[in-house]
């Protein structure tokens, strides 16, 4: 038989780091960690792993150990970066591709060295580039939705209008809005760019548009390359539908050099339990490292059921040091209200950008005018 | 204000269903059955949405609402076609993109008119065309993979020719060989498909190499070009770490035309709570979409924590009329051994393609031995 060991490995391997919670009693935890190690890397028999590099390098190592509430550990598993091939897609799939299927693993927190995340340009823009885009220096970004699916493009160029009007700087595309017959992308995207550049002549505020490039894996690059001919100021993906390296591949695209906003579509399964995926790492600092400038997540409070820490965790991703990674706008949503602007500014301050949809219709029948209120608020609370 | 109404759609519409399980006393589940209808589609205030087509078509419609347990109900809600775009991204946006995020949601199972369905190629080689492929008519095929992780490419090389000498019908990389400086992909490729090629001469039979594609997406149709190039067999694909649709577009390629298998890593997720997708649609159904040929997944009783019961749910997802959609195979994994397989196939019958790794190692020192004695067991249990 084989599995003789091999030579190509870089050594000293440098490693990154995982936190996992893992719930049980200490011995189960222990061993259910020692189990992770195997199944993220070489997921195999323990007693027919080759001695020499395998074993010592590439099988994932326990760093640290620790009960941190009942039954619930805390523990650092290392892998060697090698093992990641330079790649998001196995970079993740190490992390948490396997483990995905089992019960009671969450990822807490992801410790990724420079000579890793060298790999990855990370956002283009972040908070700062989007804030000198948009020409807003202090205030919080103010976000809306052009929606509901189902009308037209011409329609849905006249919203955009009037909420560039009313001074919103960033006006997107409702995340279903994709192709579809009763507003085709090349269609939508030409008539919303151009009637956000009219109401910005009028204006001279620096509003975007911000176009859902999510759909057929051919067509992603090509609907971007037509948002920055036709003058979209930024593009909308859901990584949750298409995929993380999607994500990066527009964001790291000198052609099309657009601000990039993460859409938390199909991608909720990963928080709702006690297994999956942390808020942090998911929206935070997945999503980051995709290479996205905000990242859509629904706010506390609103219509989903994401509490306020779990928020606060979010927002702790998009800005922790990640390398050269910039930090990125949380961008809470899912039924925020103009109401619940100041309370939600206690948690955010003013690193944020508020994504306010429907509730900007629910404040009366003049969309320009809300959207001048809900400007003026976002002014005046960040004095 | 505008949102006048809009006139390109068509009517009348053909409608696509998702039946839903929901949790809570009756009036609870059918407010949450309604709002589904809305954050599915027009993501907008009832009161706000215009009369006529979108009320009346876009706007999600509960078809059929049963209890079938304490406080557990089936809901059936009905969508549009238009409202997918002929996507299958905006058809898994309307199926659970937002609902994802709110907890308590299960999809159970989906079902589609064949004006919907003709947008997808589906599986190009099924149940019938693998079998053709690989000269197995009655039996079931026989199945492992390659590893562990930190093999040199000639090493993988020496494995999968031992494999195929003793007559495995399908020998894939673990899902985690990509392009890692041990084993580069263009090497490993080139080196395991002439290994295959060499022990099928001398043997007869007709194995194939399923060569791990899954990475970044510029470089995934490049290497199912050069899998196909280099002899490669088939070509293995993770979903939830690159994009359903991306296996989609491979399985759809003409240019490629290979055999496509679906790996279950960082798609576990789904299917651990309450929430999220049942075993039968992510595993069964939504891959068959997406053009995989077979499905790998944890089986009963191995090292993950699927039921039987669970098993039998994707099994159904495989084979259950989809239009014009093949049958593809359950490929049950996860710490199957050779001692699990008599009762697996009172579960499977021979359709099937049982998945052994590591537990191929566990029965003695010979593979080559090992793999025949797969063989010949499923050749015997099957008569």
């Amino acid at each position: 038989m084989l599995l003789s060991g091999f030579s190509r490995l870089s050594v000293p391997c440098e490693r990154f780091r995982v936190t996992y919670q893992l719930q049980g009693t200490e011995d189960e935890v222990y061993d259910r960690a020692k189990d992770i190690c195997l199944e993220q890397t070489v997921e195999f028999p323990e007693e027919f792993i080759p001695e020499g590099l395998i074993k010592e390098h590439i099988v994932g190592q326990i760093e640290s150990f620790e009960s941190y509430e009942d039954n619930r550990f805390l523990v650092v598993i290392s892998y060697a970066i090698d093992s990641a091939a330079n790649e998001l897609t196995q970079l993740f799939n190490v992390i948490f591709g396997n483990i995905s299927i089992k019960p009671g693993i969450r990822v807490e927190h992801i410790e990724l060295p420079d000579a890793l995340l060298k790999n990855f340009k990370g956002p283009r823009f972040g908070r700062e580039g989007l804030r000198e885009l948009l020409g807003v220096k202090k205030r919080p970004l103010i976000f809306t939705a052009l929606k509901p699916m189902g009308l037209t493009s011409q329609e849905l160029a006249e919203l955009a209008y009037q909420f560039a009007l009313g001074g919103i700087d960033i006006i997107k595309d409702d995340h279903g809005l994709s192709n579809q017959s009763f507003s085709p992308y090349e269609e939508r995207v030409s008539l919303c760019s151009e009637a956000v550049k009219k109401a910005n002549q009028e204006t001279g505020y620096h509003s975007i548009y911000v176009t859902n490039i999510t759909g057929p894996v051919q067509e992603v690059k090509k609907r971007a390359i037509t948002a920055k001919e036709r003058g979209a100021g930024g593009v909308l993906i859901s990584p949750g539908l298409i995929g993380f390296d999607m994500m990066r591949e527009i964001a790291e695209d000198d052609q099309i050099a657009l601000p990039v906003i993460s859409h938390p579509a199909f991608l909720g399964s990963y928080v709702m339990g006690t297994s999956g995926l942390s808020h942090h790492t998911l929206f935070g600092q997945m999503v980051r490292l995709a290479g996205a400038d905000g990242t859509i997540y629904p706010n506390f409070g609103g219509r989903f059921s994401f509490s306020r820490s779990e928020c606060e965790n979010i927002v702790q991703g998009t800005e922790i040091p990640m390398g050269n990674l910039k930090p990125i706008f949380p961008c809470p949503a899912g039924g925020m209200s103009l109401a619940s602007v100041p309370e939600s500014l206690k948690v955010y301050g003013n690193e944020v950008a508020f994504l306010i949809g429907g509730g900007l219709f629910k404040q009366g029948p003049d969309l320009i005018a809300n959207s001048r209120y809900f400007r003026e608020l976002a002014e005046r609370l960040s004095e």
